[in-house]
């Protein structure tokens, strides 16, 4: 028998109790015993629910319970939920997360704290939900280096932007039905301004790469700004609007990372993911081009990544997964205004004015054109010297 | 410092090779230590080889060699293949291998010995080559009871089923370009009569079911009856023409598991897989639908999963991963005939004998319809019966 013990009993909490339910007889085939869940850590009581009686209030009950193994904590943001992780772990309980804030401001410390009581912390859902993507790029790719990693990390938005481009319509009108739908939340801030890609790049790039970079400094643009206009002209050139996360690494050895929409050619593996999934195409110098794709949030996908890692820690309880990054800094960025990229830029420049301007472009309708590589810092040099940019998105080549 | 030793210098062997030398500084960075390739075991010589210096035509040698952690065999066949790994995990080396047929015949022998002997068997490359699958369907989904897995699990016949469509050309004629470009072997009877794809569906059903079931009584269809009128028929009803191999759990409980060219419609995520690219979709119950994607053959994509298994082993070198299956039986598998699919059907058949005997049935040009769900077995019984069945395609639904 086996003790398990969920910190935070909201949508992914509840359903990592309720996977854990449904699927006993599976997860017992797969670790040889039963596996209970002993408690539910929460503020508030749940008279309702079948967990009812394994509600605690009070974190030192699952702390000094030497039964308890290993700990989802399910709290989200920065708070309590960094307390009891640091916590739980100096126990000497493993604890698995889906809190991308927690593991994208705090990885290093948290990483290091189960080290040294020869735990594991582990963060499978906090990247692309219930996809597996941050355990087959540390270990089934550790053979290659990561050139690029390039994603759709963020289900609300792809779903906004799949119905700008299908049904022609307006950010503002697809984000309340959104909101309706019960995809984007009362306040979408974290999703629409790309907050929560920013928060996932930064943590496949540590894996990849192996240093945690600050996610303050880390240029990210949200869907905001896209108007109806961008789209058609994304649809004039072929191309879909998705809202990547990138990371690569530099010409000068450092890592290139940013959020930002762009636009994807029509062949392109990415161009096909719509709605609320999310897919994930990492370039290994040796594998090529491999993606991940499925359901980037929601309740059980999240749950089920959750679960997957407790299982991890119960099948090698004595067996800690060597995961590792340090902490790195603004100096190990790239300038992200300096890379060359092509860009889709509406103008209401002349033919001429424009050709002379940016190169050989390419016109996808009026007012439209793709450019050749460039930087964006030259684009803001030549709009600051008074050249007509009415939109600039890059192109994912 | 870290030993290892590749048996078999063909293809994914001397890919393996290559890896461990070009990405030398990445695995470094990731084991904490330098891997060191001692030995290249093979019957033959390679003067040319930068690795001549390593070669060695004795397996005592390496058996003997304390030194070595791990050894990679990609021998291939189960002939001297399985007792080298036999000897191997006997003297206490961990060992991977790309060898399907090896795993897909005597995994759980082989497990059974790696565990006894506490060292890893991993064989992730022996799946869509360098695409990360095994890892991931067992660990990062063991919350899940696996309800389906359907994948393109080989390039060279998706290959030749892409370009039917495409051109518009007929099976001989693209085979022949294909092994024209080395995408097709000279004797390509594994690839196109689906012999490679159902070892491969053998080894994703018994991570997911916990049973290898005997290949040899796998229902195996592959792609050399497909014609030209087949690909314009599935053109008309809006889909793709793949070889699947697929695995479900029954209504009696059993896994039912086949190899088959299938239609998929338009808008499924396998639809939109061309060339030599694999994909597989695994549905779980808790996470819905994932999908792994890549290129599933090739030198240095496999050498890829090959090397990370190595880097798994080495990095965890005292810490066996919990992997196992156990033999299963013709009697756990469920009849495949009597599983209800929906078909695409090419029929002399008047319009009314086919609606009499295959009920409400959709037309998608003259000679060609969809059936409503129905098992083989009745379609069987129909053609015994004098109905006109020129072909018969499952639909992926």
């Amino acid at each position: 028998m086996a003790s398990v013990a969920i910190m935070g009993f909201g949508t992914v909490g509840s359903g990592v109790a309720e996977v854990l339910t449904m699927n006993q007889a599976e997860i017992r085939r797969k670790t040889g015993c039963p596996v209970e869940l002993k408690y539910v850590l929460d503020t508030r009581e749940f008279p309702d629910s079948p967990f009812r009686d394994r509600v605690i209030h009070d974190f030192a009950i699952l702390e000094r319970d030497p039964e308890v193994t290993a700990v989802a904590e399910c709290i989200g943001g920065c708070g309590v939920a960094l307390e009891f992780t640091r916590r739980a772990l100096a126990a000497g309980k493993h604890v698995v997360t889906s809190n991308k804030a927690l593991v994208a401001a705090h990885g290093p410390e948290l990483l290091e704290l189960a080290r040294a009581h020869n735990v594991n912390y582990l963060f499978e859902a906090s990247v692309g939900g219930g996809i597996p993507v941050l355990r087959p790029l540390m270990f089934c790719l550790a053979g290659n280096q990561v050139e690029e990693i390039v994603g759709i990390l963020n289900g609300t938005t792809n779903y906004i932007l799949t119905k700008m481009l299908r049904e022609h319509a307006a950010f503002a009108d697809v984000l309340r039905e959104a909101q309706r739908l019960g995809y984007a939340e009362a306040d979408p801030t974290a999703d629409v301004e790309g907050l929560d890609a920013c928060r996932k790049i930064c943590i496949l790039a540590a894996l990849a790469y192996g240093k945690q970079l600050p996610e303050d400094k880390v240029y990210t643009r949200g869907i905001t700004g896209i108007t109806d206009e961008d789209a058609a002209a994304a649809e004039a050139a072929g191309m879909q609007l998705k809202l990547l996360g990138r990371a690569f690494r530099a010409a000068d050895g450092k890592t290139a990372l940013y959020v930002s929409p762009h636009c994807v050619p029509g062949g392109h593996p990415l161009a096909g993911v719509e709605d609320v999934f999310n897919a994930i195409l990492v370039r290994g110098n040796a594998v090529g081009d491999v993606m991940f794709y499925g359901r980037g949030a929601g309740k059980l996908p999240t749950a089920s990544a959750v679960v997957g890692d407790l299982i991890d820690c119960l099948l090698h309880s004595e067996k800690r997964r060597e995961i590792g990054w340090t902490a790195g800094s603004e100096a190990d960025m790239a300038d992200i205004a300096q890379q060359p990229m092509r860009w889709l830029i509406r103008t209401e420049a002349a033919k001429g004015a424009a050709e002379a301007a940016l190169g050989q472009v390419q016109w996808v309708m009026k007012g439209a054109l793709l450019t050749p590589p460039l930087p964006r810092a030259r684009l803001d040099a030549l709009q600051e010297n008074g050249f007509s940019l009415l939109s600039m998105l890059p192109i994912l080549d």
